[in-house]
């Protein structure tokens, strides 16, 4: 067969997995794919990702790239690859992609969501998928905040040491902070279902954010920031002053993986 | 200490539990409760509850009823039984009851929600919340269908055999069947939040029953039957003819455990 690349977009529940970079001895989201796809497949290969998420972060369209000789469709595999991963990964789409695509460089944006789960007893329904903030936080001033951080800037305050990134300008497209209602539909915008649909849990704050590239923990540091604000322990300006000092120390902590999700990819 | 009537809201995720019932060996949401209360209190005692959810069904609101001479305040044993019992299981309320209140006895109404994810391939965040249903089911087909269900009848086309309960006949006040769209906010109707602030997922359909009373398996067994009409295999009439058989074999399956939650109790 000649030579195909191919684009997966996948999902996953992170806690179970030390992230999606294929380490030695511990089960990562990359090394099970990739195991799976030689059970599928009987090739050997190297995957690539648009997003390494750490361990505990959560994907609902994490992008991946191959190069394949395989005599499957794409049909074929998607149904294939989701009969034989575990149930805590899924493919939701396999699809051609141009000669020598690579899903991390060749991507030209990408959108997070973090979740607070904002209520004074924890849920037993979101603990591994929202990070539990017991104190009232304001979602209005967190959004107001966050709007200094949208555009083009140098996010250094917003990286962890360590990162081999050459350099940390990265734009902001787009950062909104909402406490989502849920309707249940025309028929009966009053509908018990209305308090929210997945398990009656009316006390979710999500964050989103869209840019052309994160630094890392980027995201989580700036949720760990917008919450200072949305406490009330910092002005709505004190983001933007950390931004402009270009210095982790000044900003917040980062906040707990298991509420950020890599929600999609842009090529 | 004067012996105390207690009313507990409780929710918890039914996927680790052989149901609500206390059985011997094996570990149950009753068991749980007793035990932690046991340890916090010292006091050994048998609680009572308005719902035997069976294995692997969830609750949002669960009553629990007991009868205490412990020292601690509400408010202790809200925040003491919260850290001692296992994170799938949560107390959102605790609060005084008449004398000789049983959570099971004086129930007047409940309220149970059954989640449907449906679409092509399954989700790896609603596996265990919602049943994977991949055929297209039709909302407002399932919805009409349900209304010939609302009402006082005799239930026992929808009750399991082997249940002990003396007679079949119940009301139910209020069926609905939809799926909820998400909005985030008036700010934005059209922020990707809205694409299910839940996990991005866009394909749920959830089935809201209330009424007087359930007999054993009643709403799955609904739901199970009404999916035959919105899969189009039945038409919209007929849920009303198996109610008016009182014949078991003629109702659709029993849905899956895992999309049923029990959403709330009155007294």
């Amino acid at each position: 067969m000649p030579t195909r690349w191919l684009k997966l977009t996948v999902s996953y529940d992170g806690r179970a997995y030390a992230g999606w970079q294929i380490q030695p001895d511990k089960p990562t989201v990359q090394g099970t794919l990739e195991a799976t796809w030689q059970r599928l497949t009987q090739e050997s290969l190297r995957v690539t990702a648009a997003g390494r998420t750490d361990a505990g972060v959560h994907a609902l369209g994490q992008a991946v790239g191959l190069q394949t000789e395989t005599h499957l469709t794409n049909d074929d595999l998607l149904r294939g690859l989701n009969a034989l991963l575990p149930n805590d990964i899924a493919v939701s789409a396999v699809e051609d992609a141009r000669e020598g695509f690579h899903a991390t460089y060749d991507a030209i944006g990408k959108r997070y969501r973090y979740r607070i789960h904002n209520a004074r007893t924890p849920s037993v329904f979101e603990r591994h998928y929202a990070w539990h903030f017991p104190q009232p936080l304001d979602a209005d001033r967190m959004h107001g905040a966050g709007q200094g951080l949208v555009g083009r800037h140098d996010f250094s305050s917003f990286e962890t040491a360590g990162s081999e990134r050459p350099d940390s300008i990265r734009t902001i497209h787009e950062l909104t902070v909402e406490r989502p209602h849920v309707i249940a539909s025309l028929r009966d915008a009053n509908s018990p279902v209305a308090e929210n649909l997945a398990y009656g849990n009316t006390n979710l704050i999500a964050f989103e954010v869209a840019g052309d590239g994160f630094l890392y923990n980027m995201v989580r540091t700036i949720v760990g920031t917008l919450v200072e604000v949305g406490v009330g322990k910092r002005p709505v300006e004190w983001p933007a002053e950390v931004l402009a000092a270009r210095d982790r120390r000044r900003a917040g902590q980062t906040a707990p993986p298991h509420g950020l999700f890599l929600v999609q990819v842009d090529y």
